[in-house]
């Protein structure tokens, strides 16, 4: 939990630091927002009952279709454009596996309520900043747009299979290609030497130019296409422009996204020092989200940041330490008439930022120690009697095995230094 | 949610002070483990029901219970004494008034795996701390102790009906001695003149030490009240000892918690500007939290505090600003190409921990002014091509309607002490 809670703590920070406002919707909506949303598969995984008002609701299994219903209903007094983010518990009845559970939490943020290229941009800035804050290593956003690849399908006259073609093509790191070119032809009867060419145009390769260059022609026959490779163009030259590396933010026409309501930018990120984790932060433009609970048109782009695969990559990475505790001083309940001058000591250190805590049962140092060894609490803090009529503090460096003695006066700041010394020493 | 966010904010740095560390538990739980545990109420205010896997589940109505099961579960590995602190939503299927929810958020925190009432006093230091923090102004933490009632009506003859007669005495406050004594007589055949000895020992007023030796006398013949007595007295003095006020740690017989498994020190607390708000943390000390689901025995104590009420509190004192974004300055995208401009010095802001944003789209001022006045974003910046030629660039003081013009190398510097500013002038 405590390494969960500091990529929840970033992520808010970026968030915010962008303008965008935390939400919390409630985790029970009624069924009938729900179902229909996310596929059959979804629908099947909802946990719905019907409740002691004879309501029939359901656990929210994402926080975009909750947030769809919340913008619809709200967006007259929240106004346009409206950035918010939402970082919650989502539910799904499906089996759990490594890294998949059933419930678990979603980072998400959007911008709704504008078209501008400007939103995309900071939607892929936001990403970029949250993965240089959470310190994971090299980094690399991979985008693409839906229209690039409707382009293509437009000129292959596979433009009505589009949904069920790109659903196969996402897969295709996967299960590969000739896995691929079955789902297709099984789900939307794709030949195999069109499934090539949609693969093959996924499969192109070069500098981002050489990318763009590739897709424009192979597009050139679709106005919609044509205007998509623009807009690619303009992201990466602004990007460009306001100093993201190159190597951060690359095109990648195999990026297709699961997901139907997709319509313009989707992205997918990857960790350079662990290229087969998967995207750990994903999103895209949608037109209408908003649309089965509103006439007003409600366009946005947004994000989603994947907090337990992230956590995964980070212990995998060496990079989360394993921690019981946030604290950084025992003070030993050493004389037991003694807590009230414990505790006062605490509490100064408490005012001075440092966690720490007096054991609560007055006997037994070498019990005490323990308990500081096993909670990797690295200070330890003595005074007996002797040292009460001195007027001295006893402190102890666990990880060390050292000990000092210092003057009542002066105990909290050789403890902040102790601190910082360790803190030092460990990175 | 930006001033419910900040609250549990304050819980969760507090809490870490004092060495809890955080955990979470999953929303739903097998039904067995939370039936019967919050007594009939609770049961049938359950949301329960049945899922994919035909597992009886339902969704925990508190975070007491299922800290409970997994103690039993985890108290091998984890150690004792164990500090756990978990702030989550709730869920009851009940009927939603002013204050009250059918989610809601419970910030919990609990010591187990000691008996030492150096535990209750930390408990009692950690709410103290916290509300001191929550600058809500003047508190009363109001304590008592289950032995100390017990004591009482073991010398009444009534402690057969502890329970009843404690949950009758807890709504005194609410619903007044008339209707206390007909409870008292209708769930356990208490008479009026019991009654009445009963109300007027919960009634006894006076100084710390006065209420506590009318107590002591009137429970002398029970030697768990005695104890408990004893009790209240150390806590007392060591919190006089360790510097707390005595006008925030006060003695109230009529403390009497509603949940049956209290069994030691129990406590509330009121704020000193709304008396009538009722109490904002609470709290106590339980015998054998876990004795149903393990054989080892987890005493313990903890405390809770209420959050919705805390933030109606804080609305109520008018100390709770409305606030619709964290972001402190909007740049305008006052000529469309020069976004990456606009967000090259955005993310200079960012760098020094400002929370700015660039307005997506690139026309219309008014309109981009007019987005930051209602999201109450006090400077808006601006450059036009005539600034970008000259290297300057407006900064606008949306609350002041004054203007400044900076050379670029100063505008963060500028922008920070112009929010320095305000943020003075605003306290």
């Amino acid at each position: 939990m405590i390494p969960r809670l500091q990529i929840i703590e970033i992520a808010r920070e970026v968030y915010s630091r962008y303008g965008f406002s935390p939400i919390d919707t409630p985790a029970l909506e009624y069924s009938e927002i729900l179902l229909g949303k996310g596929g059959e598969e979804s629908d099947k995984q909802l946990f719905r009952f019907v409740d002691q008002g004879e309501r029939d609701v359901a656990m929210r299994f994402d926080l975009t279709v909750p947030f769809a219903r919340f913008a619809a209903q709200h967006i007259g007094i929240l106004g346009t454009p409206f950035k918010r983010y939402h970082i919650a518990p989502v539910w799904r009845g499906e089996r759990p596996a490594r890294g998949r559970f059933r419930e678990f939490i979603q980072c998400d943020f959007d911008t709704i309520g504008t078209e501008s290229l400007a939103a995309d941009i900071e939607t892929l800035l936001v990403v970029h900043d949250l993965l240089e804050k959470l310190e994971v290593g090299e980094f690399t956003i991979r985008i693409n747009h839906r229209q690039v690849l409707n382009g293509l399908l437009e000129q292959l006259g596979l433009l009505q299979h589009s949904s069920a073609v790109l659903r196969a093509l996402d897969k295709l790191p996967k299960i590969g290609e000739a896995a691929v070119t079955e789902e297709m032809n099984a789900t939307a009867g794709i030949s195999a030497e069109q499934a090539t060419r949609v693969i093959a145009f996924a499969n192109i390769e070069g500098t981002r130019s050489e990318v763009l260059a590739q897709a424009q022609e192979m597009v050139s026959g679709s106005e919609s296409g044509r205007v998509a490779c623009e807009a690619l163009t303009e992201i990466i030259s602004t990007c460009d422009r306001i100093g993201i590396a190159e190597s951060r933010l690359q095109i990648d026409l195999s990026i297709a996204r699961g997901l139907d309501y997709y319509t313009g930018l989707i992205f997918e990120t990857f960790l350079a020092d662990l290229p087969d984790m998967g995207s750990i932060s994903s999103g895209g433009r949608y037109d209408n989200l908003a649309g089965l609970y509103t006439k007003q048109k409600l366009s946005g782009v947004g994000g989603s940041l994947g907090l337990d695969r992230l956590l995964a990559a980070l212990q995998e990475l060496g990079r989360c330490k394993e921690v019981q505790t946030t604290s950084q001083v025992l003070i030993a309940r050493f004389v037991e008439d003694r807590l009230a001058d414990y505790q006062r000591l605490s509490r100064q250190l408490h005012a001075q930022g440092i966690a720490s805590e007096v054991y609560p049962e007055g006997k037994n140092l070498g019990k005490q120690l323990k308990y500081a060894d096993r909670k990797k609490i690295p200070l330890a803090v003595i005074a007996g009697e002797d040292e009460f009529q001195q007027g001295t503090w006893q402190i102890k460096n666990l990880q060390r095995g050292e000990q000092l003695v210092v003057a009542e006066a002066e105990v909290v700041g050789v403890i902040q230094s102790e601190l910082n010394k360790l803190s030092t020493s460990t990175t």
